[in-house]
């Protein structure tokens, strides 16, 4: 389940709620393609912005969609009381594994955040992905501090923020990491613009947010990296440099979501968010219909 | 409500929830210092870290044991669906005001902090207090951002970071900031070690972690620092610089949480965040037992 292509859905949601349709549509469009699993309330399903009882559903809807494919589901929060229900949640919904980012709001000390693992994994049944995304979490995982919650049982994944893209940089990072944890912790990349790198320095799988909008796309960068073919998968994933210099500037869910938006799959952001407006929109519009 | 000393108490919590009869107690010690107002679930109330029922139930024991004094109230959140609806539950409980911070999961544009503010004010019938807090919300305010949210209507103070401890440029940021609001909002300081010189350089009032554990000698500073005796003010701001030596390394929050703690106050903490121990704790103990 912690290898391949995971991809990220949008969560659509408005004032009013999730859209449950449209975020059904989403799933079954993953489904379909044979996504190796479905990673649902990440950073681009907007968990932090949804209610326990909206996150419970989310999870639930993308289970009985996803038509056997593994989801997992994003169960991070700032407080640990709050992280155990919502571990008990997922795996009631049905979710096959999940995945926990130390958010924070007071900065965190790394005995705290591994406090924090440690009473997750002792809640759950299914496999944890260690969620490791300082951009949005403000906490830095040491190496040492990935070493040792990777020992914690249920702990199976890690998905590492972005790798050098000099292929030897990313594979020397990447073999460092890999020394320390055990053998059956997988290590996953996100950050879109890295991961056909990643994929060819020696990651096991991407945790997509391209894959979320553009299965069948992400799925050919993946599997042609799984096939050792490196550079192919690079040209591969080069098509989509328009998009990923607009992460750059923005981050990736505002991209995305706008791309959703403009493709009519998606009909409403969360605020604060909002989409992209003025030029931003513009390129996003040039790409859309160059994808066709 | 916005000007003099705003005392902000801990919210004891741990793993089963509020520890109502400690919070009482804490806010009961507060109201018969006659502090100038209550600010609970700011940061040292830790709002972030509880449900929106708690934080209801929490504002609603303190203007019960607020004998009349007015109770502001933190309604952050990561969404703005989230801060209308604390914003509803906040007055229905019977705040006198609000305390609103940016907090940012996904890093926020001052166009959305500027839709979350106005759509927050557009809730309110109480006044709001800008919670301005780039250590924890990770967004930082322009000063021009300032001038257009305290434009709004409701919007009555901005809590600010800690100005610089030179009384002069302390003087000359606040000059600065307050040419650009309106006469009507207050200028509060936050950062305990800047207080009296804050105070002393044009600030109307405190925004206090000190004063919510130690409500008499936050009252002391504040008084004569208000009566124009500024250098006095620092001298009794100067007693506690062995706690502001702490907060400098361990963030105001878990230094009083544990002076509470060792003053048998507060009976647990709320993880992940974790007490200090070791050497810092000793540190604290010494302080405690000197200030009798």
């Amino acid at each position: 389940m912690f290898a391949g292509l995971s991809a990220f859905p949008l969560t659509p949601i408005n004032e009013q709620g999730v859209h449950e349709d449209e975020f059904i549509r989403l799933v079954t469009r993953l489904a379909r393609a044979r996504v190796d699993s479905i990673g649902v309330l990440g950073s681009t399903g907007s968990y932090m912005y949804l209610s326990r009882e909206e996150r419970a559903r989310v999870t639930r809807l993308a289970v009985e969609g996803a038509d056997g494919v593994p989801v997992v589901a994003g169960i991070g929060a700032l407080s640990t009381r709050e992280v155990i229900r919502l571990a008990e949640d997922a795996q009631k919904a049905g979710a096959s594994g999940v995945l926990l980012a130390p958010v924070s709001y007071q900065a965190l000390t790394e005995e705290e955040v591994f406090g924090h693992y440690k009473a997750a994994c002792k809640t759950l049944d299914v496999p944890l992905c260690v969620y490791d995304n300082p951009g949005t979490t403000h906490f830095t995982f040491s190496d040492k501090l990935h070493a040792r919650i990777a020992e914690l049982p249920r702990v199976a994944s890690i998905k590492i923020p972005p790798v050098p893209l000099d292929r030897e940089a990313a594979q020397t990072r990447i073999a460092r990491l890999r020394a320390l944890i055990p053998d059956h912790v997988t290590l996953g990349i996100s950050g879109d613009p890295a991961a056909a790198t990643a994929l060819g320095a020696g990651c096991d799988g991407w945790y997509s947010v391209l894959g979320g909008l553009f299965p069948e796309a992400a799925l050919a960068i993946t599997r042609t990296a799984q096939a050792g073919n490196a550079e192919e998968a690079q040209c591969l994933s080069d098509i989509f440099e328009p998009l990923w210099a607009l992460y750059r500037e923005y981050g990736s869910l505002r991209v995305i979501a706008t791309v959703a938006e403009l493709q009519g799959q998606v009909s409403a952001p969360c605020l604060p968010l909002k989409t992209l407006t003025g030029e931003a929109r513009t390129r996003i519009e040039r790409f859309v219909e160059a994808c066709g």
